[in-house]
This record gives structure tokens, sequence and C-alpha cells, in this order.
């Protein structure tokens, strides 16, 4: 099975959300029109909107309502990766130049806060307040986590339980908006929200844990930006955690952590010597062991929803975000 | 009448909001409640949820979906200014050092993502959609406005209808919603609702046209940030723009945009200069002619309101906000 597979099955509810996405970029400012379809150019995955279909396929819905919040949680999505890249000063994402490289910092934070609105807006297509609300206490876990992010950067003694909370933050809690969000458009029964609820979050933690590690053993060109980066920006993932629990005292990332105001071509070159430290494959293979219980986790209650294909796709998506390259 | 008599009129609920944002900053993070208090901190002049408060008097309300929306506007308010600082590398705001002045850019645009989500929660606890859609799409209109502003930044020729259309978007959309959503709440017939909300859009003119007066004959000390930090920004409001008619050929406000390089003490002094040279009285009375003409616009219909207190008050305040200094 294969994203494409999943996608086509689908396929015509998610090219609706496709077309929802794409009347975002039809405003009057030609300006804004140019920064809009930039940052929201088919490309993406789209995993999180899928989610949301996929998790409403047990009950009843009314696709009108349903097709706004999967547009919804994409252009979440969407503006926390345009003030992620603006706060990191990232240069590229998904092979393409960033909003803030090619317009600046200022005008991507505009930018991200018009994609917050926008999402608000299509969350209130819904009509459903508690989704609504859910929506808002996403985005404030979000910003939240990420603020924590910027307390703990160039921070060597952290806790794993500490790493957890951050990537619950900033990854899982949008994957368990667009399930739950899915599960409560559908009318399901609370228990039924709940086994939703928690395949998205456990399903998040896993991808962001193999996101992290592809971090490591992923190539630019598959990832479509530079290896290493949240070693760059000080922010200490799983692998590097579990490399600095290995050797403790020899380690490239300490130093790399600990002098931040290295030359720019040092920086590399000890960026590059703590990548070949982390990605001994005995580290990878725990980290993906890791990711694969979280997966587990995510599926194990799955069987409680009605049997239908939608129901074996969730567990096929688990599978995939362990084999993802990318 | 001052703005502290008003407050006496709606006080205790007034009193009520102050406790709400309040318990905006009682978070688990002793990091992120810190940036929280420093940034909600008494001392603004909570104008816009005293707008919605008095926007509600006219009909009924249930007081308990009132306060949050009150509420929603202020954190609305605030978060705006957080990012406009961030953006502006502003240092000072409200006599205060700015959030990004002490805890750096990255962090600013965090806690302002945080204080958007934070007003959405509450306006979702109004439970009324169209007041829901009315935040999201304010927030659009806000966003966009500001985008607008980066692209007009130190062009010299710009019309009259883009600024008045950049102060509508920036400052008189937040007035509306804090207008409209109280009378919405207060299940006001269409009309009065539509009176209300122009009140509020032509009230947020005025008061944007005094804002960008003042920052040209105002102190620093009343004002609570350094004159002239328009122009520093290469913003072009009324006063410059009038003189900028008046003297098209020698005038420092040319100079001031077409070096955007100039040495740190030449833009000082140059902007000594071009505030002298706008600042002259003539252009002065002129703008706040232009702002009582938005006045009067606001007020003009209010008679078709119920004859109260709070009808008196929403035109004492648009006398104050003629008034003001600060």
């Amino acid at each position: 099975m294969q994203l494409n597979d999943i996608y086509r099955l689908i396929g015509e509810d998610l090219a609706r959300v496709e077309s929802q996405i794409k009347s975002v970029t039809e405003v009057d400012s030609p300006a804004l029109a140019e920064l809009l379809e930039h940052s929201l150019r088919e490309g993406g995955k789209r995993l999180r909107p899928v989610l949301t279909l996929l998790s409403a396929k047990f009950h009843h819905y009314d696709l009108d309502l349903l097709l706004p919040m999967a547009t919804s949680v994409e252009l979440m999505h969407t503006s926390t990766l345009v003030h992620d890249d603006a706060i990191d000063d990232s240069a590229v994402r998904r092979g393409r130049p960033t909003v803030n490289s090619l317009w600046g910092e200022d005008r991507a934070v505009l930018l991200g806060d018009y994609l917050f609105a926008k999402a608000g807006e299509f969350a209130a297509l819904t009509g459903n307040l508690r989704v609504i609300r859910l929506f808002a206490q996403t985005l404030q876990i979000i910003s939240s986590g990420e603020l924590g992010q910027t307390f703990d950067a160039f921070e060597l003694e952290q806790s794993r339980d500490r790493y957890f909370k951050r990537i619950a933050s900033k990854t899982a809690s949008l994957f368990s908006l667009a399930t739950e969000s899915g599960a409560v458009l559908s009318q399901a029964p609370e228990e039924l929200v709940k086994v939703l609820r928690e395949y998205g979050y456990n399903l998040g933690i896993a991808f962001q844990i193999v996101d992290d590690t592809l971090d490591f053993v992923g190539t630019e060109k598959e990832m479509g930006k530079p290896v290493g980066s949240d070693l760059a920006q000080g922010t200490l993932t799983l692998p590097a955690m579990l490399s600095l629990e290995r050797y403790p005292d020899d380690n490239p990332v300490i130093e790399l952590f600990r002098n931040r105001d290295m030359a720019e071509g040092d920086k590399k070159k000890k960026i590059k010597e703590a990548i070949e430290m982390v990605a001994e494959p005995s580290i990878i293979k725990q980290c993906y062991e890791v990711a694969s219980d979280y997966c587990a986790k995510a599926c194990r209650h799955l069987g409680r929803l009605p049997d239908n294909p939608s129901r074996q796709v969730l567990k096929d998506i688990a599978a995939l975000v362990l084999s993802r390259k990318s």
C-alpha cells in the first residue's frame, strides 16, 4: 500500500479539499495571492486532511461540513510551517525556497497569521462549536510547545520526557485534531471519538520521531531540506539524546551546543561529525523501534471501529509512517 | 467626560473582563506565564472590550456569553501589537520594553500566535457562529492589511485612498468587530447591528488618524513610544501625505524614504527635520478635521438606538478619541 492508493480511496473528497485550498489563493491583492500560491502549492502529502476525511468514514457525516475541517487542518499545518521557517531562518522546505527566504521574515509572520485566520474561518464553517474550540486549543498547544522549544534550545540536559512533551505539542496535537474532528463531525459515539483521537495522537508522535530520525539518515533530496537542521537549530531530538546517553563525554553534539558562536565553516564540519556519530545503525534502529511502538499503540483499539476499508487504511497509514523516506 | 467616568459606568463588567484576561496568564509553564503577564498587564485603555460591552447594552444579552467576546477582542488586539512590534523591531510600547526587545523576535511571534489562539477560544465561548466567523475574518483583514503595508513601505507615491484602506484594515476592522459582536450577541435587529458596526468602523478610522497625527505632535512620554516611528518604518500616514502635497519638492520625508540606508545619526536628524516640517499647525489642524469628520460619521445614526446612558457614552467616546493625548 502506497500513499497514492489511499488517495485513490478518498480521491474525490480530497480533490474537493484541494480546490478549497486553491480558493484561498484567490484574493484581490496580487502580492498576497503570490505568497498564498507559493505556500499552498500542491506537493505536500496532505496527510492531515486525509486523516480527517478517513476518521469520519465510520459514521454519518455531512460532507459539506467535513470538507472545510479537512481544509482547515491543512491550512493550520501550513501556517505553522510558515512561522517555523521564519523563526528558524530556514531557506528550503519541500525542495523549494521558503516564504521568509523569498519575501523576508516579516511577511512570513503576517502570511502565517493570515493562514491561521483562514484556517479558523474554515473551522467555523463546520458549524460545530466543539470542533471550533478544539481548533483554537490546538493552536495554543502548538504555539506554546514551540515556545517551549525555544527555551530548551541548546540545552544538553533534557529528559526524554521533555522531548516527548515537545513533539506531542508540536505534531501530535494537530494529528489528533485531524482525527478527532473527523470523528466528532461524523457523530461517532464518545468511546470511538476517543479511539480516533488516540490514533491520531500516537501516530503523530511516531511521525515526528521518524521525522527527527530522517534528519540524520535522510538525504537532502528526499527530505527537501538540509539534513542535520535540528542540530543546527539547537533542537535536541531522540537520536541525538540516545547518542549522548551512549557517549556522554566525547560527543560532537556537546561541542556544537556549547559553542554556539562557532564560525560557519567549523559549524558545518561539526554538524557533519555529529550526524555520523548519531546515525549509527543501532541508534537509528532504536528510534524506529520507539516509533513502531507508537504506531502499534495508535492501532491498538482500531478494532473497536466498524469494519470497513477506511479502518484498514488507517492501519496502512501507520505502516507508511514508519517506512516513509520524506 | 473622561475615560475613567465611562469605566465607572460599566466598571463591574470590565472588572470581570480584566479577570478573564488575568486568567490567561495562569499557565503551567513559568516561561510562558512571564511573557503573557508582560504583554497583558493592565495599563492599556481596554477600549475595544469597552466598545463590545457598551454595544450590547441596547438589547438583551447574556453576560456570560458577552464577557468572553470582550476578552477576545482585547486578546486579539494584544496579539497584533506583539506581532507588529516584532516586525517593526520596536523597542518600547506603552512606556515599557516590548516582548521582542526582552525575549527576541522569535518568541514574540510564537507568543502572538498563542494569544490569537486564546482569543479564538474566547470567541468560541460565545457559542455564536456568526461572531466566531466575524472574528476569523477580522484577523484576515488585519493581517492582509499589515502585509499590504509592508509592500507600501517607503513608497512616496501613495493615494490617500490607499492610506484609508490600510487604516481600515489594520484598525477600523477590529473596532467594528468589537461593536458588531456586542450588537449581535445582544440580539439587536439587523438595522441596529449595522448602526453599531458603522460606529465602530468610523471611530476606528478616526482613532488611527489621531494616532498617526500624535506620532508627529505627541511626546514620547505621553505616547509611551518614540515619536516619528511611522516615518522611521517607512509608513506614510495622513500628516506626511498632506505635507508632501504642500511641499512636493523640498521635503525631508522624500530624502528619508529615498535613502533608506542612511547612517543612524543622519536618519535621526532627518526624522527630526521631517517632524518639524510635517507638524505645522495647519496640517495638524487638517488631520484633526478629517478625524473629526469620521467621528461625526460614527455618531450620525446613533439616534436610532434606544435612548439610554450607553448611547451617550458612545458619543462621549467619539469626542475622547479626538482629544486624547496617548
